[in-house]
């Protein structure tokens, strides 16, 4: 398995430098540790995770890193079973304008779509990113 | 059973009454449709549907409401079992003043946290209601 | 591939009768229909229907009938990708004793723990039963 | 984001009567430690699990208490994605009367309808809860 | 497709070449319907699914297709909300190399993991594609 | 509650027996530790385990072990939901003779399918059972 590590050189070498800003930019630290911790199991997961999500559709116009976490935020609270990636959304809804009262209001809508567990358990990972 | 229709009295009327004009701006005539089609069934469905996520939720200051539909249209992509309510959303969305282009950019994003699926499934719904 | 029909003899032959008997007499004419749908492509499947969740599961003492379809009602309504599965088992609700107020009384209780698009696209499934 | 506490005053005060008196009647101490909990980072959503699921819809005749808690802990295992709640409706069951051998074939069903994984990840709650 | 056709230039263009000819090679005629269906209403998606899944996934050594499509198949019916992309995929591994019986033995082998109804309405996908 | 252990005798024991060698040699001792945990609370569900997904499924013809473990391990990894599950099943596609490198694949492929976040997720698994 060849590796495309942040330092490698590739083709996707474009995507990966828009994508490397953009997670800088939006996810912070907590972003770089997860690429960190994947990249001696895979590597290029990690790779695709900057590439794709990052420096494909973070990098899109068309709607504004603000609301794109409101929908990344809103869209992990419903699912339910990604908590590690809601915590780092959540510091990153704050990196982006988000203000903390705007991310409340969307866990606590999840209620309506995926029901009260789904907004409770949201909250529970909102009240670690707050008071860190 | 008792119901509580529309034209209903109840002590919740001042939740019930605030919901019932937050549907009619959000969601219009497809709001009125879902209300409707559950009135024969589970009229009490009917009236919660009126005061909680209209009377309650959206109705509170926090989160404008061109946010408030950018979270739902993510949350149902991403959960991909919740086509007819996907549906009246994308065009409440609309209603609230997101633009197209947003809303394919919500679904779109989709693909990175619920999978390609979800997001396909999200676009012919999208595509439906962009027809109609 | 060996097929298990109905006809066919097996050592579990007793789990098999006793499994078909539980589900003639809890899901009736559906349940059976279930089986021969599956018959021409996969049998074993049908076999397994027939012993696993019949024979063994609802076979059980422990938990009355009612309540185990109560049980079900609620897990594929709030699960909400299970549509002709929980058709089936609304009608085994009432062909076990289940009145309609109860079934209606578990799908809308969904709403608080899958939120409310599960509870609203139960609720199309009932209508459709209790119409029939 | 005004408060509204168990001490506060709102036109709602008698579904949030209601409401608390049902929470404190089925979920006990576990059911009030989730509200706690709440009321640093979002009383508005303790307010309304109180409201809700407690004074509206755990307050409806047409279902009793028991197979009320059999639907939610059948939901929750099926769901598989909400732990915490599991745990505090599965002491509300015992609570409201369920048996503990009623409890265990809810949670066992749900490998005919969730999977096997859903059912013994059920189970280890289960334990936790009988063991305490 | 206005943006990134398949004639289009771009930095991308290797993986998208290669992408196009895994699409062409494993999903055959209903990968392309797939991708025409989203031309006009997102193409970037349809690009997307060219250049990630395809280009980048599929196209990787370390796995042969015929696994991938068996990976595929068993998480699309596990899932249970993605039909549309179930039925590409079994007649996907089909074409790669599966036989019917390793396809039907993977769809009932997700009963243990998801439940039976998504093992049945896994099989009812089967069933559509082997009768085409 | 009759128990029927490793020890006990049933009708089923040809089943039992079958199943038990099937988990022996395709689970391991991890599959061991799940009986056992599950003998003191619920021992029939230990003993559906045995039957139902080694006795019948594992031990049917028709899908190689390999393929059996791939599939399974995509299934868990796209549900999000059944951690302790994928990590019983990465041990055992280790056993039966799938690579790291194959396992790797599967996990990152789900990112198409289920997102991301279920893939990273499972890779966190899958980086916990290859260090130990």
């Amino acid at each position: 398995m060849k590796t495309s590590t942040p330092q490698g050189k590739s083709p996707q070498s474009e995507r990966f430098r828009r994508g490397w800003q953009q997670l800088e930019a939006i996810d912070g630290e907590a972003g770089k540790q997860v690429i960190n911790s994947l990249q001696a199991i895979a590597p290029d997961l990690a790779r695709y995770v900057i590439e794709f999500p990052f420096g494909d559709i973070y990098a899109r116009s068309g709607l504004d890193l603000k609301s794109r976490e409101i929908a990344t935020i809103a869209a992990l609270t419903a699912m339910g079973n990604a908590q590690p990636q809601l915590k780092v959304h959540i510091q990153a809804a704050l990196n982006v304008g988000c203000t903390r009262e705007e991310i409340l209001e969307v866990v606590m809508q999840m209620a309506v779509y995926a029901g009260f567990p789904a907004a409770l358990n949201g909250m529970t990972v909102v009240k670690e990113v707050f008071a860190s």
